[in-house]
Parts: structure tokens; C-alpha cells; sequence
């Protein structure tokens, strides 16, 4: 039976960066992330007897089909299948945004293949399933304020939902540059900081203080301390790459721009704080009665095209 | 009787970044700098009977002169005198270049005013004393490569020579930047992180090794190896700067256009490395043969009066 499941991304308040298991996508640290709602992947997956291969669409075009394969093989494994299936995806999240597509597309991958094979898994399984896919996405099972706990192994590795129900006018509003290339994937930047940074150990005890406290800013609904530990966070993140051998980081000169106008408008008294990911993209973090004035000092420097809003998200669900 | 010194300033190729006593300024690790001949503070102090305060010219304009009369206490102290002095300083660093002119200034402030109060002090206790004026400072009594010796207090942390001849045509090529200012002091920098980065003690640490592996690179001149010592810690200490609570840098956007040509001339072949200070300035070491190519490739982005050279130099000296 054909299965269509709806996922969104999301971004870490506090990273994950690094991996303890390659294979498995075990985590050196555990993170913590808000799931958003206008950036989502939709996805249907039918098995069928007829086919001789996975075949794999994205936005209508016809993809290699190798990484849906490897992921389908664990499906096929846990309902004990052989059959191979049609795997259409279309992507509603804007590729140079710097969000990781890749969360919301495992995600929503993991519930409509596993659904397709009639398999019906817990949240925590289909965590972990969405997990092999890539790592973020394990998050985006939950709506919401979620964390992944990392965990020892498969077994224990998984997102849990913090606060599911976000009843606070959060906002986040990423600014698209125009020079976005990454210049190092994620992938490969955290693997050479787990092998080569003299920081990495600090940096794996601070993520879990900051968890602790990024909790209780949230239940405090204190969005000037989350705003701060989520900066201060990726900042953290990002000293890791500069200390690393070979040393690298994703900021264009662009990204330091956007850093500084943010700097501004809090100084000017504007609650706003910034988070950045595996490359020069700068997210912004505020309240949606401050949104106006924010886009508004942003245009010194961007256009309005290079906005991109967003409020929390729920978790991924099977569409009817 | 009116005694004039010269001192230049010097580069660190192994950052000093934190004090152990403030009063003091004991280091929390030892640095290992390069002296430089184009930069440097011709200073002349004379002690007079008839003075009533100490009086301070820098560059020809009178200026306050506390910093310079706790300076010269305890050279008072040390000579068993208590006459005032005239003290005239000319700066040739030129003040954007990011060059510290405190390191010369106290360097040849030491040595003119214990000379001028008829000490003859080792350069051992020279080096203590120019580090109570500007911690680097101690480095540039010495020319060519030079270690600060952190020690545990006053009487053994100072600098010793590394190298004082060297027999390399190693060069040091700093961009002034269009927008270098500074926009927090090396001393409010460094004390913010030493008090809050999670990531200082393993900077401590990694200090340590850098210096015994760029101590081999010098002894092999082995250039490359060098460079990428130095430009790794630099890196590590800016990296520092971003883990901090609060966090700060010293990067403009033009430091990153800066450090992308720089890597963009290694990728095509030129040694040549960028390490950064407490601004935004990049300084970018190579050898003089490749001097003129680096500077055709800079000029995509700066004009040639924005790039100032310098070589290795001599430490401090009386002036005839």
C-alpha cells in the first residue's frame, strides 16, 4: 500500500557535532532542537512486486536511488520483506536556506516506508530508524522543543519530545546570502573536529550543561536565556572548526554582516539571537511581535527575498 | 644623563592569551614570537633634579603621563632614586597595522629609563621589567625568534632568545584593514576568556606542544611546518574569543577576504600563512622570494599602501 508521510526540519539550539559511531550515527553529544513549521518534506512509498530496483524522485525528477536503497534495506529487514519500492519525495524546504533537508527527509521517509511495509512503530523506533538516515533527523519525529538523547548505542539513541506543544510566539528567521556554497559538509567537518580538536572533550561536557539549562529557559519560557545559550552554543560549535587540523570555518563575510546587525538590534534593546549550522547561513532567533523591526534594520544589508520565516512545527504524520 | 633606546615590535607565532597575575602579568602560557625590523619606538629618558612630575612626548605631542610614571617607579625602585623624568618617544609602528607598539614602547622604555637611572640591568631583567609595562614587551628585547619563558612569578617569567640571528629570508607581510578598529582590548579579551571559555585549559596545553614542534621547524627551517603551527594557533586562540561568555572576535568581513586569498595562494602552490592578533588585521608570513606574487594576488581586494612588510629584527639597543 502506498504511504505518504509529511516531516519538517529543524534547527539545534544545541548542536550535535560529531559522531562516536559512524555506521550507526551514534552521537558524541546529545542536542536539542526546536522542529519548524513552513519547511517540511512530503514523501509516499509504495512497495511493489513489480519492481526490479528502488526508484527514487525528488521534486519530480528522477534521482540515484543507492542512499534511499541503504535506508529501505532497513526497513525491508525489520518487516522482513525483499520487495523494492517507488520512493517520490517533493521538498518544501528552500535549498539554500542552510536547514538541513535531510532531518525532514529521512524523517518522513522512516514513517512512510515503514508504514508502506505495515510496519506500525513507536515514535522511539521510528526515531532511531530515521536516526541511520542522518542524524538531525531523528529529531524531526517530534514537534515542537525536542531532544536527542545520544545514547550508547542503536538501541538507546533516539529524540524524546521536550515540549511537543509550543504555546510561546517563538520565531525563527533565516537569512538566505548570496554566496552560500558550504565549503566543507557537515559530515566531513565534524569528523575531522572529533579526530583533531584539542577542545572537543570541553566542548562534549559544556553541550550537556547547556541542555540543562537551555530546559529550564524553555519551561521558564525565558526566551533572552534560551536566545543566549543557543548563541553561545553554536558559537561554541563554531571555535571547535577554527581549532581543528586543519583548521576551517563556514563564515563568509556575509555571515559576519548578519552577526553584527543582530548584535545591534539587541544592543538597540530587540531580543534576537543568532544560531549557524554547517555553513555561512545566519538564523535568527526572536519573537514574533519583534519580526517587523528585525526585517526592517536586516534590509541595510539583505533583501527581503533573503528572509525566510519560521514558527515551530509539528511531527511527522502520514497524510491521508 | 639622556639615554636613548630603540625596540621593535614583534610578532607571536604562539599567541600569548591570558594572565596568571594581572598586577604582574604572569602569562598562563608561554608564546614564542619573531622580532621585526621595520617596526619599532625610538625612546629617550632623561631623570632631572628639577622636575616635579613626569613629563611624556610620543611622536612630538605631550601626553598624560600616568602609565608611564607607574612604569618608572620601578625603575626609581630598582635605582634607589627619586627624581622625575623627560620622557620622549617616536613610534614608527604605524598604529593600524595591528602590531602591538606597546610590545617596542615598553622594550625601549626599559631599557632607556633603567640606563638613564645608571642601572646596567641583564637583559634577563630587562625582559622582567619591560613585562610590567605590555606582557609582550618582554619578547622584544630580544631580536629574531624568541621565547617567553611563562615561569610561575615575577622573577622567572621573561623572555629568552630562540634564534637571535636568523639566517632566513622569512617575511611578515601585514593588510591593514579599511575598518581595523578594535573593538575589545586584548586585556578585557583575554581576561573575559580565560574566566569563562570551557575551552582554556586545553589551550593552555596545546600552547605547550606548539611551541616545542615550531621550535623544531625553526631549527630545520622548515617553513611550511611553521606556518601552519602558527597559523593553527592563532586560530585556536581566536577560537577561544567565540567560546567565551559572552562571546566576541576580532574577524571584519575583509579578515575573512583576506584569509581566503591567503588560502587560495597556498592552494596554487606559495607557502604562506595568516595568523591574527586582538583586531582584524591579517598578518601573513612567507618567504621573501614569493613576496612580489603575493602582493599581485592581495591586490584583488587591497591597495599596496594597505600591505606593510617586515623581516626579522634585532632587540633592543642604546641609540648612540
Amino acid at each position: 500500500m502506498k504511504k505518504t508521510a509529511r516531516a519538517h526540519t529543524n534547527i539545534a539550539l544545541v548542536k550535535y557535532w560529531g559522531k562516536k559511531d559512524k555506521e550507526l550515527i551514534i552521537p558524541m553529544n546529545s542536542s536539542l532542537s526546536l522542529t519548524l513549521d513552513h519547511f517540511y518534506t512530503d514523501t509516499s512509498v509504495e512497495f511493489k512486486e513489480e519492481l526490479t530496483a528502488d526508484n527514487f524522485s525528488l521534486n519530480g525528477v528522477s534521482k540515484d536511488a543507492q542512499q534511499i536503497t541503504n535506508f529501505l534495506n532497513l526497513v525491508r529487514k525489520l518487516a522482513g520483506i525483499t520487495t523494492y519500492a517507488q520512493v517520490d519525495s517533493t521538498n518544501h524546504v528552500p535549498t539554500k536556506a542552510g536547514l538541513a533537508s535531510s532531518a525532514s527527509a529521512y524523517a518522513a521517509l522512516a514513517l512512510a516506508a515503514s508504514s508502506a511495509a505495515g510496519l506500525t512503530l513507536s515514535k522511539k523506533d521510528l526515531s532511531r530508524l530515521a536516526r541511520r538516515g542522518s542524524g538531525s533527523a531523528c529529531r524531526s519525529i517530534y514537534g515542537g522543543f525536542v531532544e536527542w538523547k545520544m545514547g550508547t548505542g542503536d538501541l538507546d539513541s533516539y529524540a524524546v519530545p521536550f515540549q511537543e506543544e509550543v504555546d510561546w510566539d517563538i520565531r525563527m528567521l533565516a537569512i538566505v546570502l548570496n554566496d552560500a556554497e558550504k565549503k566543507i559538509s557537515s559530515r566531513r567537518g565534524m569528523q575531522t573536529v572529533v579526530a583533531t580538536s584539542p577542545y572537543y572533550p570541553a566542548w562534549v561536557k559544556t553541550c550537556h550543561q547547556d541542555i540543562g539549562e537551555l530546559k529550564e529557559a524553555i519551561e521558564a519560557k525565558d526566551f533572552e536565556r534560551l536566545g543566549t545559550i543557543a548563541e553561545e552554543n553554536a558559537m561554541k560549535m563554531h571555535a571547535l572548526n577554527l581549532s581543528a587540523s586543519p583548521h576551517f570555518n563556514y563564515f563568509q563575510p556575509e555571515t559576519l554582516v548578519a552577526m553584527q546587525l543582530v548584535e545591534e538590534l539587541r544592543a538597540a534593546g530587540i531580543p534576537c539571537y543568532y544560531t549557524l549550522d554547517a555553513g555561512p547561513n545566519v538564523k535568527v532567533l526572536c519573537l514574533e511581535k519583534d519580526v517587523a523591526q528585525i526585517k526592517a534594520k536586516l534590509a541595510e544589508a539583505f533583501n527581503q527575498e533573503q528572509l525566510l520565516l519560521a514558527a515551530p512545527g509539528p511531527g511527522a504524520h502520514l497524510l491521508a
